[in-house]
């Protein structure tokens, strides 16, 4: 049995870089996974059952947060989103590092309910940075880019109620911030005494 | 004003290999430090008062422990060794991560007075490895080589006082673990909120 892993939420305004973040960490060390949320909402063309979502239909959902299977959900305009206790579950057990990518609402119902899960924001560096990663391709309105500008700073303001800040600026460097974290956690006591048990104990043993 | 640093107190049995892994980390990465004990022994040739430890006389250690001037200390034959909290707070204050080397005995002294100090033990892959680490040149009886490993075994049994573990089998791997652990450290919100205090504060400014 390899060594339980950590879970860790994430969480970020949009434009901060966080999805770039955690999938260029993914390639370059093992053991870690995203986790896979439920969803209500049809399937886009290309995403895959399982694998950007577990999709589900409305009754099927309640009776999950019937069953108290969410460590978190919320309901966004028509569909429901959440994130299933058993799916994080499974992955921790195999070992893997589980990010959880939900915004600071989910992050509060998941520390009500999984204490040790550690947090991290990731903050873009300027609102100028911000801006422009919004903007993109130039194509939306200046309406529609300042409503988004006004929903990351809106979100940003709770990355106190994190344990880890990572400002994205330069992102290479930011991976590493991230990967230092990761790694860090997998050095804690517990996890390395049950990593490394029959080799602890051989050297702890007695002489006969 | 640089963020305030950290304090880890590092703990390892003889042969383990701590020292050298802190010095290999010292010259990678910038604003690391080791904390500078005060002892009442004489110098030995080649130390420098200030550098290898505050060297004192008994009055003047007794002293400062009337005063309770030190995180720790102990009595080790005829002389005391000790960390003062002034030498640590000074370097700290000044923005450098401090690694305390001293025994379980002391880590358990300072974790009383500081709990925030994060503990991290080294031990070695096996005894196989400890043993010839600790037979060096190979100039010491097999009485003398028994004792230190006894010492070894009985000071690595309290690897479960401390908050992370590092296993010294591959030294460069060793090394990039305590630089993981640094960096996490670094990242934590209270000193990241320090470090960036402006930048977030225009981030997160209403608009005009």
């Amino acid at each position: 049995m390899p060594p339980k892993g950590n879970l860790y939420i994430i969480s970020a305004p949009s434009g901060a870089g966080k999805t770039s973040l955690v999938r260029a960490l993914m390639e370059r060390m093992d053991g870690l996974a995203f986790s896979v949320s439920h969803t209500t909402r049809p399937p886009r063309p290309g995403e895959v059952d399982g694998r950007d979502y577990h999709f589900v239909d409305h009754a099927a959902f309640e009776a999950m947060i019937e069953e108290g299977a969410f460590l978190e959900y919320a309901r966004v305009f028509d569909n429901y989103y959440g994130t299933a206790r058993a799916s994080v579950e499974a992955e921790l057990v195999a070992g893997r590092d589980v990010f959880l990518d939900i915004d600071w609402q989910g992050a509060r119902q998941v520390r009500g309910v999984w204490p040790e899960a550690a947090g991290i924001f990731v903050l873009p560096p300027s609102r100028e940075a911000l801006e422009a990663r919004l903007r993109g391709r130039g194509q939306d309105s200046d309406e529609v880019i300042a409503r988004r500008m006004r929903d990351a700073v809106s979100e940003s303001a709770h990355y106190n109620e994190y344990d880890y800040l990572i400002i994205n600026e330069d992102f290479d460097t930011a991976v590493a911030e991230l990967g230092a974290i990761v790694q860090a956690g997998r050095l804690r006591l517990a996890r390395q005494e049950a990593a490394h048990a029959g080799r602890i104990a051989a050297l702890l043993a007695s002489e006969g």
